[in-house]
């Protein structure tokens, strides 16, 4: 027997990384070995604002109670590298909806980095959403909650798919009236934030009464999936929670060890209660895909208001991992197959993925970045998705190709508003054995950093950004 | 409709401590409300060393694949604020076995943090061990693994109450030959340290064999179940692993991706597997409580090669969470009622809950500080914990009374060898709201903190600290 342990660590990642490489240049079209559980099935999105990693029961808070969410994760799929396509909230949410990196639809810029309540852009009408993928297929749509992709009427959900809109359109600290500091953010009355509420094109509310939009955005996604239970149904329900200011309904108020962002965050795990209640009670469980997921990190400067991304580094507006990788729990009783998975996902592959369950064609006119998760979900084989590219703004800040990921740009997570470092040479680490970016590895790899640094260019000369979509302001009123 | 958020946060915290003293009051004698599900169970405690309490998959950890033991959490209890006696091997090994803080035996020592291959000492004889309380009530009883609490003769666990003893009765990087520095405690070869493996009393083989010592634990501890099944039997296995230096079975090493630490933990799941299979084999599995716990946080100097603490501050020989809070899970089937349990728990408290269980008494001529679980375990009663005392060596660093922790003194995780830091005045958190210890609160709540103060000068008052046995030494031998 060897009394010596024969591996060289460094060596077995180097080799897993090149087969991860040769491996990706084979796949191309859509994915072998993937078999649909049903046809048309339903698909809901859950999408809260500014979760972190690090605070839901089933990914390891002690004091936030999320039973609702963790019983999703033990009959589902509980993703742990499962990453936003940004670290702030406008471009996540346009490349979610419509599986491309925010880059190519303009929807991320270096003059502001999401959509305010002056911006005069929203999400080009010539992007493709899953929403709109889905209505081809016959799919009743519905976008409850947080919109942030445009809030002049052309950019509302209901000019990109959406049969119904029911929500704020884009954050709830935005119109904030003059005099509102971190202190009124922290304790936190309807009358500071004069954001409306819209029910589809109509402001419905004025300054919207935030301490029951948990449970009326709920109530609203209830009520769309029981008035279309004979399906095909698409529900991306975006709650605009846990953002700050944080308000919880009144039954929630004060419930949770882990103060007021506990609460809110326990309202929301009733919520997605409700839905697969719902779903469970309409007879639907076995013909629907429910994903539950955040939009970025935590916003770490607001403190105990702010999330945990538990052992990861980082938060909101980073590309350390605490920025853009999120829980991600899968859920399709009898379809797809319980356990954890480990393997790369993104918000953009729920387009792609979507898009096959309901037989929708991808475009053919552009840069899809999605991938087809569904050889995960409904069977055993790898993820198909070997690398992430962690923009910020519109800059690449970092990549990462199987284990390892190259930083560029690094962000201070404590000083998110300052300009980002230039990292030459770029640090190097390995997430799965490291997952807090602890422990700088660039010295001994420098192979990987150069089949790194070779992707990125390639990845760099095939780019066609979009216009900045966020750039523009409205023009002041001439009376 | 009140469109103010009603609750001053810290008011409800104070009002919840005040809560929490005044029940602690009321408390004496054995808890009311705990029906024992059966006569004289079997009693499994799997020990693990320097396990974080975010290296399991229930815990949070990404690439740590630990199916075994997320089931036993997800058919038990899962509790999130359970905590050791203590940041190091020996006291914490002393407070888990005898129920009482090790400055009570002496089990902790301002000269020497832990016993070494040349210490003299030991558990004191007068002592009375969870192995002794059941054999009185006709147990059988095997601790399989690392012993710590005394190597010689005198000391060793046949003088304690175990019938069989099967391990390496110290930590499993002591005995290191010349010229073992850090380099090779992370390339480890079995020469370097020159390591006993006992049986019984007797030396069976040096330097161990360690890459096949958690398979050979299993096994040892699978054969005393079958040997045993007529029951009832306590059993102690306490790993090894995953102290440095790291060892992993053929089977295990270079399987998982957090490297050679996540390949150790996944055979120590696979062994927690093995456990609950041969009790459900067996029959036994509705007439068994299973623990699984660590002795304290993970040793975060040894870098990749330690664990992580997850979102918890500091790891070993620290009294920060990450020393003292470990993962804690319940297993028994059909009795304990599955969930998450954020009541305050240690590993003390095994001992009077196990003695409970099997109907033994209380010594009553010493203090125990371990409490009666039972009503959590068994029922919906809150924990009977509402404090925690964190000793470093023999001085208290800390206190926990409710969600609030007062520091003392505090060690640098990162300096774990230099002296302690005098906190003056002391530092504050409230770990239910702040379980990272970010935010000190310490200039709000000037009454928590003087409550805290006289709960501890109380204790101080009523203490009678043992006997060090941790400074002694062995005489050098006259040839």
């Amino acid at each position: 027997m060897s009394r010596h342990i024969p591996i060289n660590r460094a060596s077995v990642y180097v080799i897993r990384f090149m087969a991860v490489v040769a491996i990706t240049c084979v796949l191309t079209g859509p994915q072998a070995g993937a078999s649909d559980p049903a046809p048309r099935p339903n698909i809901v999105i859950i999408f809260t604002d500014d979760m972190g990693y690090g605070d839901l029961g089933v990914y390891g808070h002690p004091t936030i109670r999320t039973p609702n969410i963790d019983r999703m994760a033990a009959e589902g799929q509980k993703w742990t590298q499962f990453y936003t396509a940004a670290s702030v909230c406008t471009p996540s949410r346009a490349g979610l909806l419509t599986g491309r990196l925010p880059i190519r639809s303009g929807m991320c810029s270096d003059v502001r980095g999401v959509l305010f309540p002056d911006s005069s852009g929203g999400l080009p009408a010539d992007e493709v959403t899953l929403a709109e993928a889905l209505k081809g297929r016959g799919y009743a749509t519905a976008c409850v909650g947080k919109w942030h992709l445009g809030h002049l009427p052309e950019h509302l959900p209901s000019r990109h798919g959406f049969d119904r809109y029911f929500g704020i359109p884009y954050s709830n600290d935005m119109d904030a009236v003059p005099g509102v500091d971190m202190e009124k953010q922290l304790s936190p009355k309807i009358g500071y934030w004069n954001v409306p509420l819209m029910r589809d094109d109509q402001v419905i509310e004025r300054p919207a009464d935030q301490t029951t939009i948990t449970k009326r955005y709920t109530e609203e996604a209830v009520r769309f999936i029981q008035e279309n239970k004979d399906g095909p149904f698409f529900l991306y329900l975006a709650h605009s929670m846990p953002h700050i200011p944080l308000y919880a309904s009144e039954a929630f108020l004060g419930n949770s060890p882990r103060g007021l962002y506990g609460d809110v965050i326990e309202e929301i795990d009733w919520s997605v209660g409700r839905v697969i209640q719902t779903l469970r009670e309409e007879g639907l469980a076995d013909n629907t895909l429910v994903v539950f997921t955040s939009d970025n990190g935590p916003w770490q400067m607001y403190k105990t208001h702010g999330g945990s991304a538990g052992l990861l580094f980082g938060g909101k507006a980073t590309t350390w991992e605490g920025g853009m990788r999120v829980p991600g729990v899968f859920w399709w009783p009898n379809s797809i197959k319980p356990g954890v998975v480990e393997g790369l996902g993104t918000t953009m592959d729920l387009f792609t993925t979507a898009c096959h369950l309901a037989g929708a064609d991808l475009p053919d006119d552009r840069v899809i970045d999605g991938l087809d998760l569904r050889p995960v979900l409904f069977g055993d084989d790898q993820s198909p998705r070997d690398r992430v590219i962690y923009y910020r703004r519109q800059r690449v800040h970092a990549v990462r190709m199987g284990s390892f990921k190259l930083h560029l740009w690094t962000t201070d997570p404590d000083q998110i508003y300052t300009q980002p470092d230039a990292q030459d040479p770029p640090l190097l680490f390995n997430l799965d054995n490291d997952p807090g970016e602890r422990f700088n590895i660039a010295a001994d790899h420098p192979q990987v950093i150069d089949t790194i640094q070779q992707a990125l260019q390639s990845h760099r000369d095939n780019l066609e950004p979009g216009r900045d979509q966020l750039a523009g302001r409205i023009e002041p009123a001439a009376e």
